[in-house]
Order: C-alpha cells, then sequence, then structure tokens
C-alpha cells in the first residue's frame, strides 16, 4: 500500500511539534512538505528543533505548498485566522484537511461542509485529539442515560486561572444531552463552608482540584443503589493528542464529508 | 397509564428479596404474587422476612401462578435447573420473562428464542444485572478499538476462592473482540517474584487483589502515549443488581424478541 | 492468659450491636454482662435481635451492673448525656472505660481524667473508632509538614445533610497544626462558576460529593513538584468501628490515664 | 541569614539538571560550583544545555573543587564508584555531603559514619530523595500495625523489564518489618489462570501493571472488616526528586552524623 502523504501546518507550535514526529516516524504515513508563515524556501532540518527531519521542504505559501506537495491529507495545527483559509484552500485543491484548531464560526463550518461535500472528501476539524478524554465524555453521555447522578472532579496544576477546566465543561453539557433532569444532592443538604458542594452546572456538582505537580486529570462519578460507576481520564503531556491525530488522518481517507469533533468518528 | 403487573419467582434469595423490595415500592410496577416451591396457598406476609408486603399471594405451582396473576412480565430469580422451565412455561402463557439466572445452554437460548417470537413478545435473560458492570464491560470494549493496551484489576473481598472474578474473564473476552491482537509488556520483561504480571488473558494482564473490607471493585486501565483511560465499577451491595431488573421490566415490554445480556438492550 | 471481662452500655444502637458481636467472639474477650436502660433482670438472649447471645445478664442500673459484674473494661456506646456519668462511675468502681461517645466539655474530661490518675487506671474516650480514618488523618498532617499544598475530596451518599464532612473539617484541622500556611491555587485563578473550587478552610480546599450508592469515602490530595501523594480512606459499613474498639480494649489495660481520641494511642 | 553555599557534583545526569536548576533558583542557596570530570576551568554556562547558568565555575578535581569553593554542603548526585570517593573527600575537608547514589557497602557506609562524627558534621545518603515516595513507604509501615491485610498495586510504563519495581519490594520489606505475618486471601484460593493473584512476597500481593503513558505509580491497601486505606505515590517526572534534595541540604546543615534515607530525617 502507498503511503498516505500528508503536509502539516504549524510545524513549530506545541501541537506542531508531536505532529512533525509522529508522521515522519510513523510507517504508513510520509511527510512530504510543512506550511509555515516564518520560513520560506528552507528546508525543515535547517529550523531549530528539527535538525533530525531530512529533506522536507518547508513553505510559506499555502497555494504553493499544495500545489508542489501532491498530497493527500493537509494537517493544520495553526490558529482559528488562519485555520480557515488553510482548510478552505486545501479542500479547494482537493487536498483532505485534519484541523486542530477551535473557535470556527457556525456559518464556516456550514460552507466547508457544503464544499468538502461539492469535492467529495472528507474533512475532520477536532478541537480536542486526546482520544481518551473523547472517550471518557463519550461514555459519560451514555451512562448518564442510566445513571441520573453524577459528579465530575477535574484535577490540574495550581498555574491552571480558570475553574472548572473547559473539559469538565464539555463533558456536562454531553451529560445534559442525555440524562434526566435531576438537582442533586439532598433537598436540605447546606454548606457549612461555603462552596463545598462545587459549581452547580444544570444540577450537576463540577470540582475543581488544583495542585503543584498535577497535570490534567478529571473523573466522571455515577452514583445509583448500590453501586458506583467512574470513568478517569489522565492526560500526561502532550503525546496524548498524537493517537487522535493518527486516527483522522486514517479516517478522513474513509469519507467524504466535514465531520466535526472526534466523538463522531468513534463509534 | 396502568402499572406493570410482576409476579416474582424465587423470593427468599438475596437477589430475590431485593426485587420485591423494588417492585412493590416502584410506583409503575404492581407486585401481584410470588412463586414459591417451599410455601402455597400463604400469603406473602406470613413467610418471615416479609411481613410488610400485604395482599401477596404465593404460589408453588408455575402454571396456577400464571394462570391467576394476570401478569404483564415474570422475573425468575430461581436456579438454572427451574429457570428454564419458569421461563418456558411463562412464554407459552403469553408472559413476558426476565431471567437473572445462568446456565442456560445454547439449545435452551435458541429454543426460548423461537418461542418468544412465535408468541411475539419479549424474553430477557441476564447473567448480570449491575448495570454499571455492564457499562463497564461495554465501554471497555469499545475503548479497546482505540487502545489497544490494556490492564484489569478486580478487588473482592477475601473470602473469595476463584481469581480472576468472572466479570474480569467476561470483560477481558469482550475486550478480546474489538481489540488489535497484542502480547502486552515489554517483550523482555522479567518477574523477579513469580506472579508479579498478573494472569495473561490473550496477552492481557489480570490483577485479583483480595482484600477484607472490599466488596466487588473492578478498574480497567487502558494506556497510551501520555494519557492513560480509566474504567471503574464498584459494588456494594444486592441492592446494585436492581436498576438492571428494573430497566428489563420496562423494556421486556416493548420488544419482541429474546435478548440475551443487559449489555444488549443499552446502547 | 485470662480473658478481658467486658460490660458493654449500649447494646442495641448500631454500634452497641457491633460491639456485641466482636467482645463475644472475640477468643482474648469476654462479654459478661450488658446495660440496656430499657431492659432489666432479663438475659441477653431475650431481646430482640441478641437471641444467639447465651448466659449474658443485662441490668439497667449502672452500678448493680458493675458491682455484679466483676470485669475489667466497661465500653460505653450510649449518649453523652449518661455516658458522662457511666463513665465516671465506672473509674470509682476501678473498672476502667472505653467510651466512643462524643460531645464531653472541656471540664468533663479534665475532671474524668484526674479520677483515672487518682485511681492509676486507663480510660479511653475516643469520638472516632475507625482506625482507618484516624491513621487517615495522622498521615495527612505528617505529610503536611512536607507538603504544603493539600486539597481534600470527601464523598458520601446523598442523604447527607451537611457538608464539608465532619471527618473532612477535623482533617483540615489537623493538617493546619502542621503545614506551613498557604492559600493555595494561582492568586489570580477565578471561578466560571461559582463554587468550583470548593470550600476554603484556611487557605485548604475541600470538596463535598454527594452520590446514591456512595458510603463515606475520603481522599487527602497532596500535591508537589512532579508527585502527588494521596491518602485515601473508604468506610463500607459500621464494623469498620470495631478494630479500633478491639485496639481500645486491649490498650486500657496497659495505660493509667485518659487518652483522648484513637490517635494518640496509635503511633 | 547567609545563603547555603552548595556544589553539585554530576552536574549532567538527569538528577543533576535538575538539582542545578534547584540550587540555582532557590532564594535560601546559592550554587558556588560544579564538579564534572569531563569539563574543567570552563565556566558552567559554556556547557551545552546549561547556558543560563552564569558565573559558576567548573572543576574536574574533587579537591581543587572543595579548596577553592569555600561551600557549606556537597550535594552528589554521580556514581556509586566516585561517589564514595566524593563523600569521604568532602567529609575531610568538613564539608557536608548530601548523596543521592544507590550502592554504597555497610563497611563503607559504616566508615563515612565514623568520618562524619569524627568530624562533627552531617551527612544524608538517600537513594530515593521523592518525599513522596519516602512517606508512602513510612505510612505504609505505620498503617501495618493495625491492619494486617495489605496489597501493593506498582504501576509502570510498558518499558520497564523488571517486575515488581524496586520501590514495591522496598515497601513490603518495610511492611514485612512492622505487621503481623500472615499468608493473605482465603486459604482454599486458587488461580483459574496463574498469576492472577500476583507475587508473594512474605505472605503479601504485589501486582505489578504496565502501560504506555504511565509513568511512575504505587498504591498500598489496607483492608480490615468494613474498611479500607490506600496511600498512593504518583511520580509524574524527575523534579520530584528535588523537595527532597532541598530537605536534605537543610537538614544536613542542623545534624552531625550519617543518616541514611530520607525515612530517617522525617518524622
Amino acid at each position: 500500500m502507498d503511503k498516505v502523504r500528508v503536509i502539516i501546518a504549524g510545524p513549530r507550535g506545541r501541537m506542531g511539534k508531536e505532529a512533525v514526529k509522529l508522521v515522519f516516524h510513523e510507517e504508513k504515513f510520509e511527510l512530504v512538505s510543512v506550511l509555515d508563515h516564518k520560513h520560506d524556501q528552507k528546508m525543515l532540518h535547517e529550523i531549530d528543533d528539527f535538525q533530525l527531519y531530512e529533506n522536507i521542504p518547508v513553505y510559506s505559501n499555502v497555494e504553493e505548498c499544495l500545489q508542489k506537495s501532491n498530497a493527500d491529507v493537509f494537517v493544520d495545527l495553526t490558529t482559528p485566522e488562519v485555520g480557515y483559509l488553510h482548510t478552505k484552500t486545501a479542500l479547494q485543491y482537493g487536498i483532505r484537511p485534519v484541523v486542530g484548531t477551535t473557535g470556527f464560526t457556525q456559518e464556516q463550518l456550514i460552507e466547508l461542509k457544503q464544499l468538502a461535500e461539492e469535492k467529495n472528501i472528507g474533512c475532520i476539524i477536532a478541537p480536542n485529539f486526546a482520544i481518551g478524554a473523547v472517550l471518557m465524555m463519550k461514555f459519560s453521555q451514555l451512562a448518564a442515560k442510566y445513571f441520573k447522578d453524577v459528579e465530575i472532579i477535574e484535577m490540574h496544576h495550581d498555574q491552571k486561572l480558570d475553574a472548572p477546566s473547559g473539559t469538565a465543561v464539555k463533558t456536562a453539557e454531553m451529560i445534559s444531552l442525555s440524562r434526566e433532569k435531576k438537582q442533586q444532592g439532598h433537598p436540605n443538604e447546606s454548606e457549612s463552608i461555603t462552596g463545598a458542594r462545587g459549581a452547580n452546572f444544570d444540577g450537576m456538582h463540577i470540582h475543581s482540584v488544583r495542585l503543584p505537580g498535577l497535570i490534567a486529570h478529571q473523573q466522571v462519578l455515577f452514583g445509583a443503589d448500590g453501586q458506583s460507576l467512574t470513568i478517569r481520564h489522565d492526560s500526561y503531556n502532550r503525546s496524548s493528542f498524537m493517537s487522535g491525530v493518527k486516527l483522522s488522518i486514517e479516517t478522513v481517507l474513509a469519507i467524504n464529508t466535514l465531520v466535526y469533533g472526534l466523538e463522531n468518528i468513534i463509534d
């Protein structure tokens, strides 16, 4: 079988670096070029941190990159601003995009979906490539059909500013779609110290732990008479996203529409 | 809406007692009679431990019980020997069985399925009514499509004689159906004390913890680059089975075939 | 060695029942009588739930009970009101008390301590007999000398009215005695949903989870650069108190003063 | 207060790098020089990976280093071969050693202890600087006095070759010193798949989980009637050792003998 020919846009970002490593070393893939607005006409190994990657041309113009690379898949790990333009251009050239940026508007998504279907090719846009986290959310949504009592505990390093985490809120939203509405806890419960019972999201409680040493962890706890079911995801480092990038590259070749969210290619 | 009229066979067993309590108190259900081979022509409240349940007749003969009870659902929590006969008889009378016994042969299941479809009614046979445990197995099977590295830790009280537990083996079997085959651990790993790496089931490792105080707990751990996903079920007491019995009573009214295993009515 | 002769006051309460079972069956102990204000001149096996305990006289008067029983240890599992009187009387008779009630005043404790030392006998008063919970608190206090970042997650059934639990607050108080004062979390952290960061106790955060099925669980999480240390206690049922009662009966024979709190006989 | 003047031997190793970072940035400490057999007469910032550390001389000869540095503490993170010589020399010069190497013989330890006491200065030799791991072991040893039933689950990445881990065996050894001897599990228990019950160490069971993504984790589970107590340590990266190095530097200034093992300076 021929290798899948892949372009990576945004190689110097944290996810970009991991993606270069993944695609370069994965046997089924071939890294054919990178798109980097800061560098042009160089070879990748001339850029800091990429000395080991030989024979990979760098382009700064997306059209030139697409024209010269003869790629199958265009992986975009840039920013929402240029990500939209890159994705649209790739689709126009008939190259299947795998996009890891957030912030697309509803209108942009609809437009890109129409374009993908017109061109009869796949396009995957995923705000979270960590398959484990996506499975945790998916399983939580399913479990909530049978267990209407659920609390979420998310735990992160103490440099995190916001609470609850985005993943915790996303999980709660997904659970809300499937669980019978319920205000949890005893109707007469009271807090002797304010905040003990956590944040209340649609009747569910979310607790945010912040400690040095921790990275990114979340558990979703379901309770019912005589039992509990816990779904937990631990993310130790950025490489956790790469299994999702790999799955997306493989999947985008087999579909001919736009799919938003990794949860929709996992079944 | 009319209440669902329910017979319970085997009321004095551990699950039977919980089922009597459930059906008697659940608003949508009505306990119309019980089948108990040791007692006949009594009322349930005359039997030890059941003083609170008034106006429930007890039968010792399954046909008489079915004829006189005008029931919708027949819940069987007896033994494999009589369970098969009860189930067949209930189907013949057009009463939908919900059966919590194990040990049916393949032939018996096929025969009962044909009978259910002939009568155009539902029948649910479930060796495990703990929805949480069934979800744990189902989620594990699904996760194994994306994470081929998995280990199982099951933990029970130290009066348990067999290791690994039946649920752990069942979980491993279900995972085997979906995961890419792999012998886990480092190819050159070695044990300085025999048994450290646990039981090897199809390349997966299973660990059995036995401690006083524990009840019945299992966690399934998936690992991949930079992340882990854990699915855990804790069973604290027998009442954990009742959510599955309730779901089965509701579901058996809506189907017209035999379904084996709670995992097949959960989606 | 002679068996330790034990009186139990308050046999019908939840802890009392467990204590009767423990003392009756433990080889090193002998249950010589029970004190029960509701029954007198009966034998224990005549009281409901105690049919199996033969040859144990019941008294309703504490002095008569002490005079006739020739006991070594007097275990009191009654209420604060009578508990104080019982303890004082036992000490006056030279019988060593093991007391599981809370609510003694500081004055009462001082008076009882003087009396114990006067009589040169031991007396143990312990608001919590669960050794595991006491160890969790003790270890947390010790760990806090080295890890000043700590959060507490306590988890109980959803019939519990108060949050945080008494054990969580007690744990936080004990930690406060040993840790370098710190307001945890990022100075600029903010909650997008109120309560996410839990209750703030002296700079530590406490989170209270309430779910059906759960019993009584607590974990204390310490974090530092690159590591975390977690101490967790799970209480599944009332029998968890019995190891502490047993230890107290053994220890009270070896001391000749009053000790308050199981943590002070554990080292 | 004057800053503590510190020499670091072995700056290029994994622990060495972290130690340089710690001592350089910690307000109470001053990095006065490093000892590195591969470099001499350089400044530290001339060595790869250390560009940021200005004004730190590098020596390759231990005596010259000690003579010129006027240090309070000598931190050795080299190898057992040179570690012994470095430690001895530092003691002879009256500089207090903090040593993180393993493999000293009993004779060497006795000799170094005598030398430290002769010179009336402190010396700390610690095979494991992760305070959290040391506390886990210490707490386990203490808990085992009250709970004789215990199992250990250690979890590491799947590149680890040996099972059980050294820390698990060390923990089991420490527990053995305090627990009442017991062969755990049911006397008639049997394994339907060999290895399920794990490694048997003095009647305790140890289970070794190996999964990609995991780093270094261990939990020690104690069980008793109605309760369990779990002590867990998670090590996420090498920086976890630094809190122990810091504590050792502070403590070595206050003692005047040799202490072996961090557990003996923690109380």
